[in-house]
């Protein structure tokens, strides 16, 4: 197990369209792509920075992981996603190792990516997401 | 203003040496240097992964601005750090644009980076740092 590097950073807001113009007009950075993810119910809104990039994530449903994350938290910093190879041969070994996965199996995230997210008590507080690119 | 990349990812720990142990054994990432950055209160850890990097932070004072966010938050990500050329110009441009700066002038940060963060009220609850690596 040995990220590649880091696929994204998410980061939890209340208004997609907003955030979107904030970081567009603030930093300068371009969003590359907005998309539903309606098993997670968010909206994504992604901001590619050299090798890796800022997913903003707006919940469609307050009940939402990422809705009861801003009820909890406020907006701000979410997770991080690991970009891996054969993540499910690096789940299992997690696994193995003690890690609690959400995610057991890889499911489809944004851009058709096949990820997975360990469970943030046994990372230091941190959500920790892994992605695999298959395409 | 547009980071070139993002230097790092900031992640507040209450033991750095367990923290630092977990990230090796489990990710199979290498610390590169532990150093401590006195005017923060913080021992930080450094990992490399691919242009980016991993920070992990202990604070050595619970009234220091790590430890505040741990009492608070507990365990978890604290800030992401853009690359920036011109740090100076950089803050000047973002203040002109509203952005309340915790820091108005740079300061030396980990790795002898100048840096400075901006006040997370003003970016949707997130807490950016800039940073310039002049050498």
């Amino acid at each position: 197990m040995k990220p590649t590097h880091i696929e994204h950073i998410g980061i939890a807001v209340k208004d997609l369209e907003a955030a979107i113009k904030f970081f567009e007009s603030i930093f300068n950075i371009k969003c590359s792509s907005i998309e539903e993810v309606k098993e997670q119910s968010v909206r994504t809104a992604i901001f590619p920075i050299g090798e890796t990039k800022i997913e903003l994530l707006e919940t469609t449903d307050p009940q939402g992981p990422v809705g009861k994350f801003i009820k909890k938290n406020g907006e701000g910093i979410h997770h991080i996603a690991f970009s891996v190879n054969n993540i499910e041969s690096r789940l299992e070994e997690l696994s193995k190792k003690g890690i609690r996965l959400i995610d057991k199996k890889p499911r489809k995230g944004a851009e058709g990516l096949n990820i997975a997210f360990l469970h943030p008590k046994d990372c230091f507080g941190t959500l920790i997401e892994l992605c695999e690119n298959k395409s």
